[in-house]
């Protein structure tokens, strides 16, 4: 199976969760706003009306054979058994997706901290309000977050390497995304947290030594981190 | 099966989703904090540590057996095979669990539409952020997300009765119920509304006229919409 997926090419946004599960997985896929020329323009018309009326609301969005699937958890939960990235059993796949759900919410608060007025609007042009929103974020809600998932991994009974069962699952490789972002955003409060979520650090490093991962981070394909994305570096808001 | 729901009792919020799927399935469910007496007491230790570790990060959740499930949509995919309450087919039920994560984000918008800066701080502590979010969600938001359920309905090649195929889902009662609340809380900006999405407020009637919705509604169990809920009736953020 050729998998397809559809995102925006200059971010790596909610479409890189996607991207390193199917990177880890080593998977047959296409990225396919990044490919040259006209294979990759208007790659976004499957936004527009599918044939089966099945139209996605945003990106990204994943081709597989006839299906069109979108919202990132949602497919995380269908690429995962079918990538080996998820435990066969009902109530532990129940477990990742609930815990990628979770990471979804976090992931939203992260880029509201600069965008709380509106997404359609610049920064310069919420910077007051994201002022104080990241405050918010930065003292009581990343905490909430980091404490959450740090104490999922210490009280998984199949130890703390993992966030579900005793193998790696899309959610860790979520996690690590996320964890990345966070230190490319909010270096300083990042830096405050370390100590206290020892196993979120653990798990961060482990997965970038994956092989897999660290080819794809090392590659072209990995996009940088850039301020049109969710986790952006404003010193301003990371105090 | 009994079915217990773990969710504040003065609110609809996101437990709503829930209790509506179980009231027009006839479920044999309770609502465990609103059971009187000591049975309801500290029915929210199901956020502290799970025998199994799988801890909720926030409430709904859902016992069943020996599964503790959270995140709306998460539960609503558990129950709705369950329920009766979605297609069997795959590629349907990844269709159902899309539309309902997409109105989950809908929800999230409308929620922070009054509470831009903070969950945990007042209404009043936020009232000029709220005022300048308000705006963009009246203005592009809300008719962004209004404008693609009802293409949805319009599109759906069994009929513009149903999101998904040829029956109702919980996708279709969430989406009453997010009508229900838009209509308390935006009645001027819904009222403008109701002429460019007759699908959608025709869906909201059908639904609210299901015999066992209808006796739902009507019952103490219908907690009344409320200003500490996520849908608020501030005539200032309705412009």
């Amino acid at each position: 199976m050729r998998y397809e997926l559809y995102y925006w090419p200059q971010i790596q946004g909610r479409g890189e969760f996607i991207r390193l599960a199917l990177e880890e997985a080593g998977a047959d896929y296409v990225d396919v706003a990044r490919l040259p020329g006209r294979k990759g323009a208007a790659f976004d018309r499957i936004l527009e009306r599918a044939a089966d009326g099945r139209t996605p609301f945003a990106l990204p969005a994943l081709r597989a054979g006839r299906l069109v699937i979108a919202q990132t958890a949602n497919i995380l939960q269908y690429l995962g058994p079918r990538l080996g990235l998820v435990p066969k059993a009902e109530a532990a796949r129940l477990w990742a997706h609930q815990l990628q759900l979770t990471i979804g919410d976090l992931v939203g608060e992260a880029h509201d901290s600069h965008h709380p007025i509106a997404s359609g609007l610049y920064y310069h042009q919420q910077k007051r309000e994201a002022s104080r929103r990241s405050v918010n974020f930065r003292n009581e809600r990343l905490p909430k977050f980091l404490g959450y998932f740090e104490d999922v991994l210490r009280n998984n009974p199949a130890g703390d390497r993992h966030l579900v069962g005793r193998s790696l699952s899309y959610a860790d490789l979520s996690l690590f995304q996320v964890m990345a972002g966070l230190d490319y955003a909010f270096p300083r409060a990042m830096g405050r947290m370390r100590r206290r979520h020892a196993r979120l650090v653990a798990l961060h490093e482990r997965v970038a030594r994956r092989p897999r991962i660290a080819a794809y981070l090392a590659s072209e394909r990995r996009i940088p981190f850039n301020e049109y994305d969710i986790f952006r570096c404003y010193p301003e808001l990371d105090r």
